[in-house]
């Protein structure tokens, strides 16, 4: 059995933030599997084989892609992003779990990725400057329960938070109420980051204050993430630009919701 | 004023986990600045000053690097994995905050790089398939008991946890407190991962249970990231090699601490 399989991370879109190694694990591979965009990310190259696939398939595809690598391809799942992060890593894992068991004497490997969290505080400054944590607010794999009471506590503890998977057509109210929440904890003129498509040429940054964000929820959409800022979290201004959005690496007492002043 | 400030994420160590935006902003910087061993990652170039410092200075360094793009100097300030993760980029904005209004005026960037969390995650398999979160585990800019506090809230609601800067010859007992607190709430064979230096040739990753990492914390260092599983985390053996460790992408039950099985 000479196949392999590799779990490539693209980045957020362009091809400046795709590393060498990623680079290298698409070069290499003789067949592509993807959720249809990404795959279309990769420029075709002769000779190699593209398999386009859906969204919400990914178990799906991760089983076929074992199966070609046990059939001696040489295969790179293609994830935007990092492809540990919400992305295919944990779906061929799963599958490779599940499946034949001499899939596991297969080379697998995993090749990381800049993640949107990454890529969006980068566009905005410094908001990851202290802790932070990232969800993500799909209710397909976990019960909204899980996700609320998540987001409770780490809102309660002072974390930076990145919300991935943040609305759908499927999930329409869901990130308002996770927006919701955050203002009933957190003070209104909190930091808040709306960025879509950041890394892309269509790509767009949106500062507002919580009080706003939950207003404008419904205006984000799939390609959008979220982050909400911690208690410290503050604006930059600047004349005629964009302020910068930071977090201080400092803090001087307690994290606790109660002791920080609601405006 | 002609200068400028790109704040560099050089990855994990190799080339080739450093993004082409981040070569580009390297290439084009008339003067880099950075704790030295991150300034020696790059290749001297003639014309290119180079301004090593010694680690724990990061306002001063942000607010010399200033002072640089202010002289009309184009600047890239040097990180490790990415800028925007417990390293320079919260520091260049406050001292941006504190210091001349006029450097607002002046173009300043962030390059995104691969944080250690993700190239230690890629390396193990998916351990960060659910929801995680990052803290640092340095008392020098936060008191420990907000660390602790931080530390409870995410244990009792099942993240993934990454602890950076777990532990440093002045910093000896942290990391065995936190793993410590953690045994309480998780059970003893929640997978654990010190992955020391990914990314670099003198790299390794140790796999272990909760209960042997609290026995083993003071083997870690200042370049290990220690990453905790989640409820859900395990490990997919193969033979003759070490297991993948990922965290499925489903939950289906209530993520407190006290519906969790204890070993």
């Amino acid at each position: 059995m000479s196949g392999s399989l590799t779990v490539v991370g693209l980045g957020p879109g362009e091809a400046r933030y795709l590393t060498p190694a990623a680079q290298v694990a698409l070069d290499a591979a003789t067949d592509l599997i993807g959720y249809g965009p990404y795959v279309e990310r990769v420029p075709p190259r002769e000779g190699q084989l593209r398999h386009a696939t859906d969204n919400r398939v990914e178990v799906e595809r991760a089983r076929h892609a074992l199966e070609l690598a046990a059939a001696g391809r040489r295969v790179a799942v293609v994830s935007g992003g990092d492809p540990g992060v919400f992305a295919m890593a944990a779906a061929v894992f799963e599958a490779l779990e599940a499946g034949d068991p001499s899939w596991r004497a297969l080379p697998i490997t995993v090749e990381p990725g800049i993640t949107a969290m990454l890529a969006a505080a980068a566009r905005a400054g410094a908001p990851l400057g202290g802790d932070f944590c990232a969800i993500s607010l799909s209710d397909n794999l976990k019960p909204w329960e899980v996700v609320t009471k998540r987001l409770r506590a780490v809102l309660e503890a002072d974390f930076v938070i990145s919300l991935y998977n943040p609305i759908s057509k499927a999930r329409p109210w869901q990130l308002g109420e996770a927006l919701a929440l955050a203002a009933e904890i957190r003070a209104a003129q909190t930091p808040v980051i709306f960025a879509r498509a950041i890394g892309r040429p269509d790509e767009r940054l949106r500062i507002m204050t919580l009080g706003e964000a939950v207003v404008a929820a419904s205006s984000a959409d799939m390609a959008t993430l979220v982050m909400i800022g911690a208690s410290g979290t503050r604006l930059i201004d600047r004349d005629g630009e964009a302020p910068f959005v930071y977090t201080p690496r400092s803090v001087a007492s307690s994290p606790c919701a109660t002791s920080q002043g609601r405006t």
